[in-house]
């Protein structure tokens, strides 16, 4: 690998500089990316190998950062399963049968994950070989809690109020939907792997959701299993969204690091992990809004507070689309200008 | 005052059992609340004292609760500082003219509240009255950084990412506003007590958006100088949703009590605020969805890590509009029935 950066921040071994990837870096604030989007609909662009690769590839070239992301959605796991998801613009995801009951539980399917999700392990593979070796690919999934959310609930939600009901009210089908989602992460994971990803993220989007004692119910175990899994075959790192009150276990999980939202200072964030893991985080997206020299100096804070190393340079969420193209880069460029 | 309860916890003397009551407990989960609300739009209901005590009554006499607070809304600070508010059935509020510039900021005023806001205070004196000793009574206003999220953002939003980026872009144009709602709503607290308010809570709804040091900037400074300015008139509660991060210093401001969300286990929260102020809080909302008999033990289980003393049992955050009504009658009744 050309640039290892990543791949040694998450070994924890001492780096030059800290590695940088924003969270949905391929994403809305790039205007290639809107041209796309314009001739192609969501799902067209994650399920052809050519339009995934391409626009995996926009930052890498456009902002310079130091590892790709494929380009696809955590609910394609869902359409595996057999859970209808449609998206809908400007609106987000939304699913026409929610999962509300036995009945409809039953219909979701542990598939051959080669059968249905063979474009993504097709996209990995043309990923790999465009980027050559210069810089590392993480794959993702979303955490199996978070999957529960969007499968129930049936479209995005300020608190996923019904989703919650389902869990508190059938408890013991929640589980067997969680279980069923993270038989199938898992197996997604492994060909990804197969394919060429180098690291792998779980999103717990909504893991914060959850009361502390509910997390340990319904979302961590189901993480471990995926973490223990994966075992040594890849580096994971897992970003609870307001998970602050996990991060104990989670740092003692096996995971490689931790991503970690803007509410939790770095010092927080280390004493609450134990001290020992990588930790990736944590910019306030809203703050690239800022001036750039104001973003330049912020970032550069940043990274004192945190360490230069066992540390991955990202913000605390994904980048907003009204973030300008240059002040994206400035974030990078700061970065890229540490100096300890 | 017959049910001295509540006022009691916040003094930190010992009581037979926490006071309990709920936050929105006087809304959209009550069928009288729905009737009314098909009657009159939310300012005619917050602006006619005879609409607004019968509705601020509903929950003592329905629900059983041991405090009311008045029904308002935290908005109506804006709108007597000359900053137009609408609210959208099913939307939520709506600003026409929000704050994007010095020019837009000068047309805030501070306003002379006897002659804005009069019809709360009415609204006070009527409840007080028809409350008779029964319970005391809560006023309320919002935390100014939450106003001014909304003067900016002109809406509810996930990430309030346009007032964000004013506070980011204009520093001093949004500590001025905040300055000028702080002085206007010191002004208002000071004239809800004369009227009769018991005790006072400051809602920081999007404090938790704010990273621990901008918060220190944007937030709290404001929030401190409203508990200074009411000082021992009345006891006041600090409401900050997702600010965990700054229980410690909430914790030394001479407020009377901090409301905790259900992010933030007891034993967290008892550390985090240094463990001798009263706490309020925090059972998640959606749980009162669960079937009863499991809300009874998770009340019993809250008040048990929590402690019996230095404590107010209520949600961590308002009551949801698709609670049965005899659900938010078994959490109250699951307080009463406490016995350590």
């Amino acid at each position: 690998m050309d640039n290892n950066l990543l791949l040694e921040a998450l070994k924890g071994s001492p780096v030059e500089r800290p590695p940088v990837w924003m969270m949905r870096q391929a994403g809305r604030y790039l205007p290639d990316f809107m041209k796309l989007k314009e001739k192609y609909d969501f799902f067209t662009r994650c399920q052809t190998p050519e339009l995934a690769t391409e626009i995996t590839l926009m930052p890498i070239e456009q902002i310079g950062v130091d590892a790709a992301i494929i380009f696809s959605d955590i609910l394609v796991v869902l359409q595996a399963m057999n859970i209808e998801v449609e998206m809908r613009d400007g609106k987000g995801p939304y699913l026409p049968s929610p999962i509300k009951d036995k009945a409809s539980l039953d219909k979701s399917i542990i598939p051959d994950v080669r059968e249905h999700l063979g474009y993504v392990f097709e996209s990995v593979k043309m990923i790999k070989k465009e980027l050559s070796s210069r810089v590392p690919l993480i794959g993702f999934a979303g955490a199996p809690w978070t999957l529960l959310c969007y499968a129930v609930q049936g479209q995005g939600s300020k608190n996923f109020d019904r989703a919650k009901a389902f869990c508190y009210q059938h408890p013991e089908l929640a589980k067997e939907l969680l279980q069923k989602i993270t038989t199938t992460t898992i197996a997604y994971l492994r060909e990804k792997v197969k394919a060429g990803a180098d690291v792998i993220q779980l999103f717990d989007s909504w893991g914060g959701l959850l009361t502390p004692v509910d997390y340990q119910v319904f979302s961590w175990p189901y993480l471990q299993q995926i973490i223990d899994a994966l075992g040594d075959s890849v580096p994971v790192i897992i970003f609870g969204k307001g998970c602050w009150f996990a991060l104990q276990e989670m740092g003692k999980s096996g995971a490689a690091a931790l991503g970690i939202d803007w509410t939790c200072s770095a010092r927080n964030a280390r004493y609450l992990s134990g001290g020992q893991i990588t930790l990736q985080g944590n910019f306030d997206p809203s703050k690239l809004l800022s001036p750039i020299p104001e973003i330049k100096v912020q970032v550069k804070q940043m990274i004192n507070e945190f360490g230069k190393d066992r540390y991955i340079v990202n913000l605390g969420h994904g980048i907003l689309p009204n973030i300008p193209v240059d002040h994206a880069k400035a974030f990078v460029d700061a970065v890229k200008e540490y100096q300890s």
